[in-house]
């Protein structure tokens, strides 16, 4: 079969040593399946800034642009967090989703059921907890103006949030979209009792909302929201917000399932093109110590492998190895209940490889 | 002793049902304690509309502006959810603390040993947990330009996001302040990382810190705050942040303490006026069916006596006679185990009343 590019940004802390792991995942999968992936190194990131001074050089975003999908591990850390806008990590996060025209950021709070013990939830409230945040990434908040300016009460600082009709129908279409692959449930978080864009926001739901009758729709205030996701969050499906808010909302999600070293992500745009990154951050805590979990980089590629190339055999191959080795009882420390029989990230992925 | 004049404001919903308890319980603290109050109702939220044609018509206004401290019941229901900006509720909300210049939201999120049961997090989670968050009301993104405009993609809706120095100023003072009356300890919550009002924010709390050496202060992310809220609850002390935030995180902090019905706050200006009320909405599904939960804005009472009027001797009693209650096994339905047995909102305020 034809030839897929990924284009592979391990970035900082933890990043590359998780990626390396889904490295062997990918080749592994060449030799089970016949697939076949050309992969290509970009500095991205920290270590983007500290090699050729900014977080996305432009060969990295060229790399990418020629890249079926790209696999990013995790980017920041202390040493840059005082840094000036223009050189941190996260200004290349935001570059390279607007530079990719990633618009939507599917992320699936998954409950693992070996893990439920990890949660600060009582299991009885997290069973059956399923759900999808499928946050807008390209708008609002994050890239309207910001600026500083002299008020009549001293220095003043401003953001502005803007969204367009258009912005908002993709993402909710989207949403729609994925609602009906699942429970046919659609959860739209917004703040129209406040915010002049949350209310196009809601209209703009209202107006497609009778294309997917099959839906079932509820708007759900942002602070409710956050509250609902504690009280019952198995009633959710998918749940469909702004950029800001899907932040928000998107991380206590991925908290109260107790998996969060295990849940990846998928930003999409128009096509099949994506990036896939796992959901924890760089952990520079714990970088360089061979100790993380590469199982949210790995999970990472089995997204890839279904929402960008249709490759399901290989997803569901790599799906069900995880759960093998969870099932057998190996864990990393970051899940382990007792920390003294916790493994290495290299062992997990060679565990997981061997499982495949 | 002089007397206290009171603005009662029960507005919509279950509002006036557990106003009634509340003032309940003002009239008995006149007997054990001597203290006097004169109160004075007015018309405000949904009610307000329908009467008046405004949520916030002038005499109401003109009648907390008279007043030493406001109780405020809840307002809102479906009723005026689809009307236009003017004519709902919320803007009456955001039009009284804006014109009583009430920047300061203060919300305990104490869990109710009691009712841990009622959490739907872990009890060892739980265990100690004892919070407060500080958000500022009167600015930020709810009251700053909001608009919709013709754009190359369609029509779009803009809202503004606007901090100045002196705003941030006297909200970080009161949160240091509030610090250490208790375990010392701030978080300070923006997304400095994105925002420019967020930096605006932190610089601001990095000048003020030094004058007291003697809080701890950490700078949280507003995504991972969403976070360990889930993860360590216990481990924060107060929390400060701006208006949206602390919409958001102060919904989530008082759901996982699983005592939402029990929860008060105060909204706070220069000096000592105040406006209090339950954290709870206006329920409208159970209005008037005397089953609502009364104690959250009993406990409002309480906060107002010591915060507002310094009657410490009374806000205590008015706590203790809650915790003999609570202790008793007497419960509304909204926290009743065995939902049998639960009283109505007439019993529990007279239960309380009696225990003072
Ligand atoms: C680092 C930051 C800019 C980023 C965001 O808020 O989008 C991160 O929190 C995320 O959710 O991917
Ligand atoms: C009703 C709404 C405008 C209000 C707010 O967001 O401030 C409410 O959610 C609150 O927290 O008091």
């Amino acid at each position: 079969s034809e030839v897929k590019k990924i284009a592979v940004l391990a970035g900082d802390g933890i990043g590359p040593e998780v990626v390396a792991e889904a490295e062997k995942v990918l080749k592994r999968t060449e030799e089970l399946f016949g697939y076949k992936f050309e992969t290509a190194h970009g500095l991205f990131g920290g270590i983007a800034i500290d090699e050729k001074g900014t977080p996305l050089p432009e060969e990295t975003l060229e790399l990418c642009k020629g890249a079926d999908a790209v696999l990013l591990g995790a980017v920041g850390g202390p040493k840059w967090d005082n840094n000036p806008k223009e050189l941190r990590p996260e200004t290349g996060l935001l570059g390279i989703r607007k530079a990719l025209g990633l618009f939507s950021n599917i992320r699936p709070a998954t409950v693992f059921d070996c893990l439920k013990e990890a949660s600060t939830l009582k299991p009885e409230v997290l069973e059956g907890t399923d759900l999808i945040v499928v946050r807008e990434l390209t708008g609002g908040i994050y890239f309207g103006d910001k600026f500083r300016r002299e008020g009549v009460q001293g220095q003043e600082a401003v953001d502005t949030c803007v969204y367009n009709v258009t912005e908002i129908d993709r993402i909710v279409r989207q949403a729609f979209d994925i609602a009906r692959t699942r429970r046919r449930k659609l959860a739209s978080v917004d703040k129209a009792n406040v915010l002049e864009t949350s209310r196009l926001w809601r209209e703009v739901v209202n107006g497609i909302a009778p294309e997917y009758p099959d839906v079932e729709v509820e708007h759900v205030l942002v602070d409710n929201c956050a509250m609902q996701l504690l009280r019952r969050p198995s009633s959710f499906d998918v749940i469909v917000t702004e950029n800001m808010f899907g932040d928000i909302l998107s991380d206590e999600a991925a908290m109260l399932t107790g998996s969060i070293g295990m849940l990846s992500s998928a930003s999409l745009g128009e096509g099949s093109f994506g990036l896939y990154e796992p959901v924890h951050g760089s952990a520079p805590d714990i970088a360089g110590q061979g100790i993380s979990n590469p199982i949210a980089t790995i999970l990472s590629v089995a997204l890839m492998f279904r929402l960008t190339f249709g490759y399901e055999d290989a997803a569901a191959s790599i799906e069900e190895a995880v759960k093998n080795v969870l099932d057998a009882g190996h864990r990393t420390g970051d899940i382990a209940v007792d920390k003294n029989s916790a493994i290495g990230t290299t062992v997990m992925g060679d565990l997981i490889v061997a499982a495949m």
